[in-house]
């Protein structure tokens, strides 16, 4: 298994969470507040502070809402939103152009943390009302949990998969695709978001004949990675070729083809004569991609 | 991987979705909602009607609003909700003990098609609002959009991650818990939410830890399963026992323990003298205990 071998870059915050009862324990939570060693990340309208290579950690001085990431070897770690950017709503902390950034100077061990932070603030940030009736709902479980005072309804931050899906056609070939949005040369594994009812391995094949018109066989699950901007987790797939041409999905899918074991070598050690770019080290579809090249992948940054 | 071997349960519904940009198209929608053969799955206050062991399909006379679940052979297929039970919201079209009928009374084939349309109304019911403003939200794209007039925010259906883990020390032994809220004699694997900011295997590893004190080693993924009572997507696991004695979740679990793979047998059989009862056959958890067992798993009802 993948990531067995090589953990996912966004992942290994290492924290206890404490989702058990603990957080549900108002005293347990107001001990944690006022812990002397309780500290802080702060979102604030320019996104994430950094302090070389990690996040930016300050004294936390009992900001509302407290919104408790977890315990470490320290004490209690709380993420604190000091505002979102300036603009209407909805807003996010940290859009994947400012990550492109951060995952280039972060260290990797870092990534897991940073991915809690984002996913836990953008999540409040767009979420402060009621769903169900309108009201203004309330932080409980140290912000793992909102709940309306006008007709109790429970709203916990919400997590929406994502299949990313590597087509292979045995060692010689591989599907790859470019979105119309995305820098000139780079192309990659298709993704998309699981559907209501739907299994993994249902949205695998859809969105794979969607985007491509190839159709699909067995398929085999690889990895995931947290991808919180705002609120997506990626569920990487190897998928055998069945049958098709490529064919991409207007509007969407600017060109999508195979590429040979030489192509996406080249690419991978960005010679200048390769055909393609392939993904950041910080992407999951990468890791799909130097798994099935039989390249060890490196350090994320 | 077990997915390929035997199809889950509340898998299958095969339509078209018509999830790519045809659904933006609002002529598109109008000649579906206009088609001769258009028809309709109907959830009322009492939940899904049923015809024999198939859902009833009745003509679809655009009831609004229109949520169209997608294509099949025939013409387009709509959802209608004409209303929840009665009581307070957040309503649910079914709960899981409606479930347990159904999945007694419906053709396996049916399930796939029962997970969705109870995915779109349950979605559909619990969020008629903006999270991000307050403002009553309109529907677009057949369903799988609402928008708020307001602050424009773009609202999808949600799907809930949980990972539900079957822990095994090699073929002998497995580990099972028993949530306080169930049947008497039910144990099952170990199954909890995915946090923000997290990936699967981290998830796997803590609810393990959090459930039953027990630390996981390698872990292999192996099926998934709509669940949507809610909202969920059951995503399935195996892992290695690692180290830790058996110690359940105060409050949430009541029991969890090793079975031997005779007692594991016995209760797959249902002999008389077996110490305990394994869940259903359509719940993936049932599934995975099947797969570790070598028993071919039946027909899911």
């Amino acid at each position: 298994m993948l990531s067995a071998v090589t953990p996912m870059p966004f992942t290994g915050a290492g924290l206890d969470r404490a989702t058990d009862d603990r957080r549900r324990d108002p005293d347990w939570l107001a001990a944690q507040r006022a812990h002397p060693r309780a500290r802080a990340v702060v979102a604030d309208p320019s996104g994430l502070a950094l302090d070389g290579d990690r996040l930016k950690l300050t004294p936390y001085r009992g900001e509302e809402p407290a919104l408790l990431l977890g315990l470490d070897a320290d004490g209690p770690l709380f993420a604190v939103d000091a505002g979102p950017p300036p603009g209407p709503p909805p807003a996010a902390i940290l859009g994947v152009d400012a990550l492109r950034e951060a995952g280039a100077r972060l260290a990797p061990a870092e990534g897991g943390l940073l991915a809690y932070v984002a996913a836990l603030v953008n999540w409040h940030r767009r979420h402060p009302r009621c769903a169900c009736c309108g009201a203004a709902t309330t932080i409980t479980e140290g912000g793992l949990l909102r709940i309306c005072p006008a007709c109790d309804a429970e709203h916990h931050p919400r997590t929406d998969p994502v299949v990313i899906t590597l087509v292979i056609d045995g060692t010689e070939r591989v599907l790859l695709g470019r979105n119309v949005r995305w820098p000139a040369r780079r192309y990659s594994a298709l993704a998309g978001f699981v559907e209501p009812g739907e299994s993994l391995e249902e949205a695998v094949a859809r969105e794979v004949a969607e985007e491509s018109g190839i159709e699909v066989g067995a398929m085999r699950y690889a990895a995931s990675q947290p991808w919180p901007f705002p609120a997506s987790l990626m569920l990487g797939f190897f998928a055998d070729y069945r049958a098709g041409e490529p064919r991409p999905l207007e509007g969407e899918i600017e060109d999508v083809r195979w590429y040979s074991r030489a192509d996406i070598l080249a690419a991978i050690h960005e010679d200048p004569g390769a055909p393609l770019d392939v993904p950041p080290r910080f992407a999951i579809a990468r890791h799909l991609i130097d798994t099935w090249a039989g390249v060890t992948a490196g350090p994320a940054a």
